[in-house]
């Protein structure tokens, strides 16, 4: 008997078929049953492998279901919710991979109000600037984290489902709040992609936008490999978790003016103490080490 | 004949002692001799066959010398071409790999403006986020782009010297005015760098910096890597180009201001076509294709 005798996933690209593919290569899975807002991507998603079957409604879809994986953009997550609450079982357990966690919790309340028990909010962190099913790859999770925001009404067997499914795919699960998730997250995920699409685009409008390009090298390449990410899962993210967001991006724009100070000063020493500040965390955290150590 | 008989080159690191490597294995340099502000490097340099001797002062560096590469922070310039400029004989040919060159052009108009046919600005344009001569190799600057900035006065024999010596190291080679190379670099490269340096400070001094650092991800890694990167070289870089830094500073600020207001009006459609067309240009870029392209 696998770990999960049949897995439903609503929206199967990235992230979802590489849930699906760990699981696989685990022998953790038994059936595979995709649903989704399109019919297309899902017919990849089976040609491809990743998926056993098609469901073309929700009722048809939960019927017997162990484990529902939601992996959606957040943006979708309360239209997904009205219309599989319905057709929910008592055995089903729901998890979703929402890259905010306090909007989801708030959907879950107010959707699957009666179903608290058999819900665990997750979220898996992995890279994610490549999107669709063709991306999807087994290994995505393997020594990757991924965060937990259980209710405090989640069933203790529901929780240790989801977190199991997890492991399964070689990922470390790790338990968080909702709103301590969505604080660590605006300050090293949601804002870096803001501030990267920022700088693409502002960018990308100048008349001289091909020359600048041109020279650009492996610094901005770096830089802004997130600007290659799903704009409409940035949008929902950025959106559902905005008051975090705008709060980190403030701080930002403070240190910025503190850096834009000394840069109009000319302050060289005070320059080069916050970028050896900066590189002392920046290596130490590299190698696995504290971030903040005594001077 | 090689095409150098005898190269000196003013410090000794990732820069300079990947453009000694480079030549020596394509066979265009005879002897390499180095200088610089502390021994100790130069003794590693010389332990590692990076140069083959150290001079131990400038009038014995640049007797009968072909070229002088001067690889140090462009703080460093002014203080340099000082010291070698009552030493430099007609046949030498100087260079630099300053990374901005209006600041250098400067320099070399105030000390060596009795030399000036012989004297050729240039920039390598590879990564540098690991310093020091341990970090050098041959490799580093096959397929990269350098940046000459002949002076108007540079001699047609010195400018080939230059542009052959870096193609030996299998660089492509690009004239630019030192002008148009220093706001173009202060958009794609400064500017990134003030960016990540300004995120990783900004987090690093939180009290719960620990915490933020271990959920960061490989889009947090990438966007922070130049973060790592040599605090004084970057000090100098951004006093000494910070008219055109403080410029595309304030632009980016304003492109930050405009999506801050998109985030507060939670204007989801707004921040959905700023990532779109971000995306897009960072897409065709990485695929070596126009960035601006009719939407």
């Amino acid at each position: 008997m696998p770990l999960i005798g049949k897995l439903v996933i609503c929206g199967v690209g990235l992230i979802g078929g590489s849930f699906a593919l760990g699981l696989k290569r685990a022998d953790a899975v038994g059936q595979i049953v995709g649903i989704g807002r399109r019919r297309e991507p899902l017919e990849r998603a089976l040609a491809l492998g990743v998926i056993d079957e098609i469901a073309t409604d929700w009722a048809d879809a939960l019927r017997d279901a162990d484990l529902v994986l939601l992996a959606a953009p957040v943006g979708q997550m309360d239209a997904i919710m009205a219309a599989m609450a319905p057709h929910l079982q008592d055995g089903t357990v729901v998890t979703d991979a929402g890259s905010t966690k306090r909007d989801v919790v708030a959907a879950i309340r107010y959707h699957l109000g009666h179903r608290l028990a058999q819900v665990v909010p997750a979220h898996p962190i992995a890279g994610a600037e490549k999107s669709g099913v063709e991306a999807a790859f087994a290994d995505l999770y393997v020594k990757r984290k991924v965060v937990l925001t259980p209710l405090p009404e989640s069933r203790g067997e529901a929780v240790e489902l989801v977190r199991a499914a997890w492991q399964a795919c070689g990922a470390t699960v790790v338990d968080m709040s909702p709103q301590e998730h969505d604080q660590v997250f605006a300050a090293v995920s949601h804002l870096p992609h803001l501030l990267a699409f920022g700088l693409v685009d502002d960018l990308a409008q100048r008349d001289n936008a091909e020359l600048l390009f041109s020279h650009a090298a492996s610094g901005f390449r770096d830089f802004t490999r997130i600007a290659g990410s799903h704009p409409e899962m940035w949008r929902d993210i950025c959106v559902a978790n905005r008051v975090a967001l705008l709060a980190e991006l403030d701080a930002y724009l403070d240190e910025m003016a503190r850096l834009r100070a000394m840069l109009a000063a000319g302050d060289g020493p005070a320059l080069e103490a916050v970028f050896e500040r900066a590189r002392r965390a920046r290596n130490a955290w590299a190698e696995g080490l504290p971030v903040q150590t005594a001077e």
